[in-house]
């Protein structure tokens, strides 16, 4: 088990398994020592879990969960692209993430937060990363946060 | 004639010129290996063909056709950047698609599958990449669709 | 002093100070030759200069300048980033551009040129970028525009 899995056990937390791309597409490629992991719902085992808009029904905290397994999701498609071997992760780089949200909502860090919060978690200071945060009108499947991620590998 | 053009060809697909951008950047920066092509809107020499939104009068057939159109945009600039030799491409890194769309949309996926099914089309196992896929509340120009693109050159 | 803070010296442009983010993550990752700057907004010393949306109260010229501050900010990071040698900058990448806006507008490049602008004065021919410009129904703390860069590092 990875030094990353140790960590995330201790805090209660198991990785899901990697989610199947909705299209046609991959969930990550591979280029250099620069993996770009697909954007990432809050869907486990095919099942969104988190839909509706952010300002319009869904909670901060709520918000903050999907983010948190948008996180997961992307670290369960690192996993898989480094062959189980998170440990190969030099630094998460970037965050791109996005909240279905009303004109009038303004707290979108505060919900990308359960995805940094968790990379930090898990890598320790190899996780603290650039992002960005901003809302959308809808995402896929009426998610209520979709994020993509840019890995170093070493 | 490149064999990313022949397979085109042979679909009865041909590459748009590539558009001027609209404004104070350039189309595309090839750093390294890496070519990052700006953002591509379903203009055809220079006049945008299909504008509005995704859930409200524009149908997923039309969305379709307009990620499609961004993509062989992407590819022409790709083309331009590359001095023609589109062979070079040693991998569809990334795409970022985003739908002009109205709240309750929720079939993102399905629009930029338009460009992704293009990019596999073209590029055969080379083709397949990462991706997102949100939604926007609107495009430059009123275009229904705009998609950017990263490629590994070799 | 470097050459790109002095061209924008003689146009009576000083940097401001790095923005601090407002959440747990971090205000850029460099890796390789490439540094990834986190999503700016048009905040001066912590305090959001322009907020609302295009298209609905916010002005054309807002906007650009609202985009101009952003890419100082984006500049002001790289600095710190590049402990104060700008000229290290071999070439400005991309930027992603974000503007908060209603269905209806359509005039995101104008917005996103104040800072396309503004790289190309301050880095001359190596500010040239490739970007993408779309909307976002709302942005962090109401923000009326947000923009995040990718720069080559020498």
């Amino acid at each position: 088990m990875s030094a990353v899995e140790r960590r995330l056990a201790e805090k209660g937390i198991t990785l899901p398994p990697a989610n199947a791309p909705v299209a046609n597409y991959v969930p990550y490629v591979l280029t250099g020592s620069l993996l770009f992991v697909s954007g990432q719902v809050p869907a486990r085992e095919g099942k969104m879990q988190v839909t509706g808009r952010l300002g319009d029904g869904v909670s901060l905290e709520q918000g903050y969960q999907a983010a948190q397994l948008c996180g997961l999701n992307l670290i369960a498609q690192a996993k898989a692209a480094l062959a189980g071997d998170l440990d190969r992760v030099r630094r998460v780089v970037k965050l791109g993430g996005f909240v279905a949200c009303t004109p009038e909502f303004t707290d979108h860090p505060k919900v990308i937060n359960g995805a940094s919060d968790l990379m930090v978690e898990a890598f320790a200071e190899a996780g603290r990363h650039a992002r960005f945060a901003v809302g959308a009108p809808s995402l896929p499947l009426g998610a209520a946060v979709e994020i993509d991620a840019l890995f170093e590998i070493g």
